[in-house]
């Protein structure tokens, strides 16, 4: 099967299932993503503290409607999970059209769409629904009926952790807690799946934990319960609206010079693409807990069109077809790079820092001189030789030659092959 | 009485007086601005050694005079006090029109202006007049007559000292030497009065100094004379051409990145009006003196229109109908907002450093997530959170997020209220 | 005779040479410039190691031309010494057009052209010619003859130590390997050996070595010899296409904030002439050597049109004719300068740190104030007096100011004479 059919079909698998920050839609999902990749589901019991936190009570819904006088449904959870206020509780009752209104959502300015609304720290009830369908309400009594549970239980998360030579690791992150969205984030959730599926096949120098959390309480919980191992944390992504056709935005980490911030943006400039990198700010996703002032962790966010920005952005216009599968596969393909950065870039020592070798008895140089195309075969060996002085990894020599990763380790490799090149421990 | 009123008031009062940088008149002019502010008038002798210079005879003129063989005054200090070089030695005696040449000083490119001429350290005598005028002298004897006075006395200066909590002085600090010019600089002079009179009303964490002196040997002299106090001074502000219609023109201090500077520029690009930044140069105002290398205070100079950059420029334009009463009040805003900042800047310490506090459980939340407007409100209390670890200062942290410090300043507030921050001493 | 002439007639005595890395084109190329500056001529032994490397055979040819089956000279060594691929091995056989097609070298895109070609280190022949001469040449056989000898014998390089008052060095280097090639480098000779004239002339601080050396291998082979001297070296120049019409291009040493690399950017920014400055990159002439990383020494490259970037570079059309005797003399008049800022650049302290000193007192400021111009007469000395704390030279200074080095040094010099000024050891 095609990449982008791969990454379209997890998505389309996963969109109509009503997931919130717990419940069963989020261990459905996690079960499907099972069939990809051995993701590990684990449970924190309702009232856990975490930090500033507690894990609230658990949410499950069955069945939601309005009905009119007239015994029609006019809003039903059935036709989209997004009209129930997620973390809605139980209601059932009859309200004046006036009353009723204090409970609903639209958006005037795109009132074709339902809004995603949750209320998942102050217990209500509410109804999401186009503006189109508000204003054909008629006066009279409604009938309102929402069958959901918020009862102790426990919030569920997905980790799969595999193993590289290292113990220094590289987290992923997406959150994994909004209903039927798109981009936001079953597009972030099929990418991490498939990066993963990759990863899996191939023998790693560094750690890879890729967590498939509720935002901000599931990342919150996780570094509470975790904090130990947050000190391996080398690098790190959240991933997020990653399926749409715009350009890659990076978000740089709290640090903002961490190497991981050099490496997406190596990799996006070596890209002939537009792209963009922000500076951070703490508004967003999981980076906010990640690059907390006593973590500041080196987690940046990788993203297509950030969130706010795109009109189907926490709507139901945020369906399968603002999915562009060569999008989710663009997106793969460049975490899939930054990847194979982060796993191959090293400090150097040249050990002929006198003058410059005789590449020639060495079989790495033109040898008839005179030609002037030759410094395009030269020069990334020419880099490395000058910058290996045990001061400038690769990722440094690829910046300032403003080269290609690629082409700066391809020349460190040719040099460590005869001896003129030595990695600094 | 508006503030507009009160500021074009003062220099109404001060626009007639003969000053220099000693005698009577500037000792007038204190007296007329210790009915605004209680500043001290303190003299120092003639003769007495400041670093490498010495205070000047004191020079005071009654009258002066040019007549021509008609007996027709052509020249006569009653009409404007320009038109006596400031500094002249007493003269009276009949010359050639020639001879007169050598003490006329005109401005041959704006012919209808007086230009303003000093000679404090070389002894001489000289006239000023327009261009105009000297192209009607006609050959002949002229009787020239200047009823001046130098002689032993003392230079005078005005000085303020506004007690706040702590040792830590912002000074502020403007010339009073120059004769009826408005821009250069009652304007200055009258601002910095009322920024005192407002001072004067709070309860003020900095002590504030204002300084009324004669331009270079002034701020020599209180350099010299109050060499221990310099530790102190953390702030400062030399205001100059602060009336015309121009936008605020800062000139950063030699240290560049003071944090006086900092503040400024931040204050300045608050508002949404234009305004000009410009590197420290050794040449201007009193700035000179404060800058000079062995003390380097953070002292800037804030102007509007810079000297030499408006055409009046110490002509007998420089008048009254060059002020601007909203540029007076414009300027005393702005100094007026950054004693704010510097009032109310600090670092201080996240108290739950670790992830996101839950802001909702203390009311710093919109409850209802989802909104895709909700970060415009809560981002200041997200940045204060996120960069308060101990490194970042209020300033800092306005600078890096681009709000306005009131923002962040408020975000502290509410911080501080719900036991989540707390200052660094 | 103008320097433009000198300049210009010692590039026409040595075009018509057949240098090359060794033999005799080299040394008969130094003798002449003995006729200008005392060059000691220096020899190094074939077989000799200098670091990675080993100097090679020495090259010498007498005659070399192709002889088309009429007997008629198709391609004659005496028409332009380009037509033989340099190093080239002796040989003396008739050959088929195909065969003899391995061993040309032509520019297809540069049809009337030869081109210049070398084999150093592989033992091969060959032959240039225009691309024209090639598709003149019909089947049949030709008479190929290399009257060259490659045998033991040693590598020639010129030097000329010019002694300064400190063991400090700046050194000017540039290469002698090329047969007939103007630009590339009889135009950095000529310069080199005229700037050395003026040079001996002097009174100097820093000790001046001038070095004449067949590229890469020379300056590996310099640096090899003399690793003890490399110390001393605290600014250095590699001069090449120094005599066309472009303007300057410096390309900055490794460190590339080397105060050689501020001074040359300090000149060319004084000149009101356009000029580019480039960063470094391992590739290009010797400094590829001399900022190896085990030496990286302060030495930038100096250069009008910088090699491969005039069409002319490396064919028979980079002549006397593309030779322009302003732009030798304009090269040479911007070396001269940044020798004088390289001599007279220091770091001094201000005498009179506290407030400005009393200029007028000492005769350094015009004593009529108010006058608007006063400041452009005054304000390199207010800059040095401001900056100077020690911790700024003289060419810090000129930078900060934005003012020519020579204003600053000139105000420096009116300050020590006045004993404000002192320098710092």
């Amino acid at each position: 099967m095609k990449q982008e059919e791969s990454l379209l079909g997890l998505i389309k698998e996963l969109y109509p299932i009503c997931r919130s920050i717990t419940g069963n839609g989020v261990r459905k999902s996690l079960q499907i993503v099972q069939n990809y990749i051995p993701v590990q589901i684990q449970e924190l019991p309702t009232g856990t503290q975490v930090f500033d936190w507690t894990i609230p009570k658990e949410w499950n819904i069955k069945d939601a409607w309005i009905k009119n006088s007239n015994g029609e449904k006019v809003v039903d959870f059935d036709d989209s999970n997004l009209h129930v206020l997620n973390y809605s509780i139980p209601v059932d009752q009859v309200v004046s059209l006036d009353e009723l209104k204090n409970h609903l959502y639209t958006l005037p300015d795109q009132p074709d769409l339902i809004p995603y609304r949750t209320s998942y720290y102050k217990e209500d009830w509410g109804f999401c629904l186009s503006h189109h369908q508000l204003m054909k309400l008629e006066e009279g009594d409604y009938h309102v009926y929402i069958d959901a549970a918020l009862e102790e239980g426990s919030m569920t998360h997905g980790e799969l952790f595999i193993k590289g030579k290292t113990p220094d690791e590289v987290i992923i992150s997406c959150h994994i807690c909004h209903p039927s969205l798109c981009n936001d984030n079953l597009s972030g959730i099929s990418v991490a799946v498939h990066l993963a599926q990759q990863l899996l096949q191939e023998d790693l120098r560094y750690s890879y934990r890729f967590l498939f959390i509720p935002g901000t309480i599931g990342s919150i919980a996780w570094l509470a319960r975790n904090e130990d191992k947050t000190q391996h944390i080398k690098y790190g992504l959240v991933l997020s609206c990653v399926g749409d056709a715009g350009p890659i935005t990076y978000k740089k980490s709290r640090q903002g010079k961490a190497e991981v911030d050099r490496i997406v943006e190596q990799v996006l400039a070596e890209s002939a693409e537009s792209y963009e990198v922000r500076d951070f700010t703490p508004y967003g996703y999981d980076e906010r807990q990640y690059c907390s002032p006593a973590f500041d962790l080196p987690v940046g966010c990788f993203m297509r069109t950030p969130f706010g920005e795109f009109p189907e952005y926490h709507t139901s216009a945020d369906n399968l077809e603002l999915m562009e599968p060569e999008a989710l596969a663009d997106s793969l393909s460049k975490l899939r790079r930054i990847a194979e950065v982060i796993e191959n870039n090293g400090t150097y020592l040249n050990l002929n820092p006198k003058c410059e070798p005789n590449l020639g008895k060495r079989g790495l140089y033109k040898l008839t001189g005179g030609d002037t195309e030759s410094e395009v075969n030269q020069l990334a060996i020419l880099w490395v030789l000058n910058l290996s002085d045990g001061n400038h990894s690769l990722l440094d020599i690829a910046e300032r030659a403003g080269m290609s990763f690629q082409a700066i380790r391809q020349a460190a490799d040719a040099l460590i092959e005869v001896d003129l090149l030595e990695e600094v421990r």
